[in-house]
C-alpha cells in the first residue's frame, strides 16, 4: 500500500486543497494531510483550528489522516512510511520552488517521489492567502471556501474595520 | 462613457505609472488612479504624500482623478462604476500573480474586465520597490521618477546613513 | 469613439476567441476581428471559411467587423483608423512572445495601444492547435466551438484514419 | 491496481525517461508505456524501433508494458483501465503545454488524474532532441542513454556527414 | 588571455547582436562570432551573406574574428581555444533552452564556461526573426539593423508580393 | 586585467557559491566577492561571520578577494574599479529580478557588464534560505555546504528546539 504525504500550512483549507485530497484518495491507499505547525509565518488560525476545519471538510473519505508536524518533511515522511509527496502546482513560481524543493528533498531521502497535481480549472486562482486578503476586506468567499471555513473567517474578521 | 480604475500603492508613482496613465487618458472617458492604502505593507509615504505625488505628477490630464481606497477592489470599482480595471505587466512573475488576481476578480464581479498593459521600453525594469532602494542608498533616481518624487525621496532619506 | 483590433489566426475560431470578442464589444465602440491570411502557418481551414465561421459565431455583436489582412499589422490598424491592439494572454510563453511583439509594434506606430486580456478560467486551456489535434483523433470538442466549428471539423477530418 | 499511462514518443529513449519509469514501478501497480506514433512529427527512429529501444532499456521492470498508440489519449487511457497519466516536467515551458493538456484532459475523462514527477537532478536537461543534435554531430552521448540506443544513433547518423 | 566565442544563426545579423559583440570585445581577449550553417533551420541568407554582413557592422573591433561553424559547438570551441561561450539572454524562454543547452555543453566540455548577457534595453525585443517578418511585410527596419543589413533584407523581398 | 565584483548576502555561503567563484576566478583576473551587509533582511550570521566563512571556502583562490559593502552596488563597483558583476542564474524567477536589476544598473552605469552563469547541476536547487530551512529543522546539510559551514549552522541552531 502506498502513503502520500500532502503537506502544507492550510491558512484555511479552500475547496482547491479538498479536490485535491479527494483526487489523491482515489489514486492512494493511504493519504495523510500533514499540518505544517509554521511558527515563523504566523498563521491567521491557530494549528487545532487549522487541524478541525480540515476535518470538517474531509470527513467523507476513509482513507485520510490528518496529522501536525514541526519536523523536516523528510524525517516526517518516514514516521509515516510514506513514499509519495503531494504537490499541487498553480502557476510557474509555485513551480520553480517546488522543483528545488523535490532536488533538495530527493537529496535528502531519494526513496520518497513528489509527483505534482494541477487544480481543477475553477480552483486554479484560488489560494488560502487571497481568501484572507477577499475576506479581510469584506469579500464573499462562499464560493471558494466549504462554510465551516467561511464562518470561521468570518469571525476572525469580524472585530475588524475592513482593510484594518 | 468607460471609466477604468487604475489601482496601486504608487509608493512612490514612477515614470512607468506616469507612461500607463497618460496611455490610458487617451483610450478611456474617465480614468481613476485607486491608491491602496496598504496598511500591512508600511509604505515609505503615507497616504497623503502619496497621493499628493501623483497629483502633481499627472496634473496635465483632464480625465484622470485620483482617489485613495481602504476596500476590496471589486467593491471600489462598483462605486466608481467602472467597467474596466487596468495593470501593468513587467513580467513574467507578475503576469502570474495578476493572472490569479484577474480569475479571482472575474469571478467576484464579472461585468468587470482586467486589461493589462506593457510598459514603454525605458521603463520595463523601473519600479517603486528598486527605486527606493537606489535612492536609500545615495543612488540618483532623476531618470525614473518626477523632479518633486525626487525631492520627496531625498527628503525621506536624508537622515539615514547610506543603506541604514 | 476607439476601434480595436483583435488579430488571429483563427484556425478556427473556439469558444475562447467569441468570449473575448464579446467582452471587447462591450468596451470599445468598433472591435475589427482581423483574419491574418498566415500562407507561412498552412492553416487547416482556407480564408473563406475562417471569415465564414467566426461571422457565425459573432452574428450577435452590432459593433464587431470581420476583415482579412496580409500586410504589416500596424498598416492595417492605419487602415482601420484604430487606437488598441488586442491580445488574449493564456499562458506565459504567449506573454513572452506578446511582449516582444508589442515593444516592436510601439515602435513601429507608438500611437497604437496593445492591451491585453486573460481568458476566463474555463476557457484557459482552449487553443486552436489542440483542438485539432482533439478533433483529428476522434474526440468531440464540442465543449470548446461553436456546432458550426464542430461541423466544419468533422467535415475535414471525415476521410482521415484517426491521427493520420 | 492503479494503472499509470506514461505517454511519450520517445524518439529515442534516455536515461531521463528510464528513470522516471522505473520510479514510477516501485509506486504504481501497472506502469504502461505507451508510445505515440507521432506520424506528424517524423520521427528519426520507426514504431517499431523505438519500442524495440525502450524494451531494451526497462526489461529489468516487472509491471512495466510497452505499447504503441495512435488515438486520443484519453481513449488509450480507457482502453487500458488507466486511472493515472504521468508527465515528466522539466522546465517551465514543459509545464505551460502539460498544464493545458492536463486540463483538456481532465474535460474529456475526468476520471484520470494526471501526475507530474521531475527528473532526477542529473538528467534535467536531457531532452530527446538535444541527444539527436548532439549525435547527428558527432558528439557522444554515452552518459546519457542507454547502449544500446547509442549504437541505435551511431547506425542512423553513420552515413551523414556532420550536422547534414 | 581569454577567447570566447559567441556563436549563432545571425540571419541576420542585428543591432541587438552587434550590442554585444561590442561590449564583449571590452571584457576578452578575443571574440569569435561563430556563425551556425543552420542547415536545417533554412537561412534567408546563405552562409556567405550572413558573415559579409557580420563583417560590415562590427568592422570597427579589432579583436574580433568571424568562423563559420558546421560541427558540434564544443568541437569549434576546442579547435578555437575558448574558455568561454557567449549568450543572450532576451527572455524567460530563451533563457530555459538556453539553461538545458549550458547544462549539456558542461557535461560535454565541463572547462567551458557559458555566459550569459541581457541586452541593452531598446533591443530587447528585437529578434531576428521578428526583423525578417516586419520586413517581409514592407515594415521599416532601419532602426533595428545597420543599414547594409536593411538592404539586403529589401533585396531578398523585393520581388515578393507583401506577405508571401 | 578584468575585475569581477560577485556580490551577495552569502547568508552561509553554499557549495553553489563557491563553485561559481572558482569558474570567475579562471576567467576574471581578479575576483571581488562583495559581501552585502543586508541589515533589513535579518542575516542568520553576522557581516563578520559570513567574511569568515568565505575565507575559508574560498582559501585556495589566489585571485580573490572578500570585501564588505554598505552602498549602492555600482558605487562599489568605481571603487573596485570593476567591469563585471556575476550574478549565478538559478531559476526564472531569478531571471526576472536580475534582469531588471541589470537593467537598472546599465543606466546608473553603463560601463559596468553584469554577466550571468548557470550553477553546475548538482548545485541547481541549492539555495542559502533552504540550507537554513532544513538545518533549522535538525536536516543534515553535509552535501550542500563546506565544513566549516555546517560547524557554523549547528552552532546556531544548536539551542533551539526543532523548527522554533
Amino acid at each position: 500500500m502506498i502513503t502520500a504525504v500532502y503537506p502544507g500550512t492550510f491558512d484555511p483549507i479552500t475547496h482547491g486543497h479538498a479536490d485535491l485530497i479527494s483526487r489523491a484518495c482515489r489514486l492512494f491507499g493511504r493519504v495523510v494531510v500533514a499540518v505544517a505547525v509554521s511558527r515563523g509565518k504566523q498563521p491567521l488560525f491557530t494549528l487545532d483550528e487549522r487541524v478541525g476545519l480540515i476535518e470538517q471538510v474531509v470527513s467523507g473519505c476513509d482513507n485520510v489522516v490528518i496529522r501536525p508536524f514541526d519536523c523536516l518533511l523528510m524525517d516526517f515522511c518516514r514516521q509515516e512510511q510514506a513514499q509519495v509527496i503531494l504537490r499541487g502546482l498553480r502557476a510557474v513560481s509555485d513551480f520553480e520552488y517546488e522543483f528545488q524543493l523535490a532536488g533538495m528533498n530527493r537529496r535528502l531521502r531519494p526513496e520518497v517521489e513528489t509527483l505534482f497535481l494541477t487544480p481543477a480549472e475553477q480552483f486554479g486562482y484560488i489560494s488560502s492567502s487571497l481568501i484572507k486578503e477577499v475576506s479581510s476586506l469584506g469579500g464573499n468567499v462562499a464560493e471558494f471556501v466549504h462554510p465551516a471555513v467561511q464562518a470561521a473567517l468570518n469571525e476572525k474578521y469580524a472585530g475588524r474595520k475592513p482593510g484594518a
